[in-house]
């Protein structure tokens, strides 16, 4: 999976090109066909991973989304995640935390959103923000923050071990990018909504974020749990990116329709009977 | 909504032909035509119902589906709430309750998946499971089977009351449609998983089903909560006539793009200025 970016020693964040599309070579159209055609393996895979758990199989997948405002985590959801079966689906986004929540250890709601055996659990944000929106606005000390990245290697290795496959995907814009995106939502009535002040004072300290997120993701990319940087200034890529990832990830699983534990003979002969 | 066959006065749930297709006059592949086609106003209503609730909106929407075991719950989830935005989904399935949720009243696990706010809320089975296989089984006494009506009538109200639409269907089939799609378990080595003999056991119960729904529907169908009967031998039509019901909910709620709470033009001069 070389082609979608895996973060491994020397990364860099900022040699990215946030426009490129590594491992693909097509135009828009040919990504969205190709994004359309692929659904009906991801959902036979996904179909296959539910169905194992039925009988007993414990694996999981967890794709966690980060990325900077308006880099199209809703639009992966809704245009990857949604092509596949709700029912195989367990989706939260972490906004900020409630005072239950920050009354426990930061991992604590994480835990607790965890995707049951058979299913694609994908967060919406997620304990990242933790080292993230918390190194740059100093809501943790240095040394607080240090220790988590110790903390959550761990915890997704114990994930990992557990039978959940965790893709960590972060989708990279530029800062330009981001700011046609947010001057899109100011002068769409319809796209308002989305819009608060404090995307502009988030956007100020773009720096920070970048610098937090080379860290963090040089931190915690780990042979469990690698990161991805998925290059986001064009959607359609992006899109394609992440269902290629999540491909990978089942085919390697490779779930099989279970064996049955009662006798088909038998039961053809009970049905018929009624 | 008389054509989607709401549950009211003199109801018989026997005398509905469950290869009907009222108030659908086309053939399969026009009402694929139109699940198709209308997903985009679904998705257009869902997004602005989310939106509303992003300032300070309540309304919410329930669909909760009952039928017996092959009817087609789930196809309804993946063709018809997986034409949906997931992200505006909060879908549970109840299966038979744990230790933990016995220790409570019937409705406890009912109420931690209600949908939030801006959310449709979907249930594959229900509280009325307490009420039916209850009944059938004698898992509760006719007393407490009796008691439950009402407080249901009066959960449901209340839940109205709070600005939840709640929209209950029955999917109809008959005995010979099950014993058709339980065959086809059997012999399709991928359809397996789905089968067990338990589904037998609880076919030669058919008529004490039957009898136990004609009694909740007509017990708990209110003004606050209707039930909706699909016939649901043909799955094509079952899945355009839930589209219906949730369209034509929706439509009446009619949520709009909210007002905005800053000023958009010293946003578009703050954003510049990045």
């Amino acid at each position: 999976m070389s082609h979608l970016l895996p973060v491994a020693a020397g990364f860099d964040l900022s040699a990215i090109d946030t426009s490129s599309t590594p491992g693909f070579t097509g135009e828009k159209k040919d990504a969205e066909r190709e994004l359309a055609s692929n659904g009906a393996e991801l959902g036979g895979l996904q179909e296959r991973l539910f169905a194992e758990s039925r009988v007993g199989g414990t694996r999981s997948v967890l794709l966690v989304l980060q990325a900077m405002d308006t880099a199209g985590k809703g639009g992966i959801v809704r245009h990857v995640i949604g092509d596949t079966d709700p029912q195989g689906i367990q989706l939260h986004a972490f906004k900020a935390p409630t005072d239950e929540e920050k009354a426990h250890d930061f991992l604590w709601r994480i835990r607790n959103e965890l995707p049951e055996a058979g299913k694609i659990g994908v967060f919406d944000r997620s304990h990242y923000e933790d080292v993230l929106i918390h190194r740059v606005h100093g809501f943790s000390t240095p040394e607080v923050i240090e220790e988590r990245y110790g903390i959550i290697n761990e915890f997704e290795r114990e994930l990992s071990e557990s039978g959940t496959t965790v893709i960590k995907v972060m989708l990279h814009i530029s800062s330009n990018e981001q700011k046609v995106r947010l001057q899109e939502r100011l002068d769409r009535p319809d796209k308002h909504w989305k819009y608060n002040p404090g995307d502009v004072d988030e956007r100020l300290q773009w720096d920070a974020y970048q610098e937090a997120y080379q860290i963090a993701l040089t931190r915690t990319s780990t042979v469990d749990a690698p990161w991805h940087v998925i290059p986001a200034d064009r959607k359609w890529y992006a899109r394609w990116a992440v269902q290629q990832l999540l491909l990978d990830a089942l085919r390697r699983l490779d779930p099989q329709w279970p064996p049955v534990d009662y006798d088909v003979e038998i039961e053809k002969v009970r049905l018929a009977a009624t």
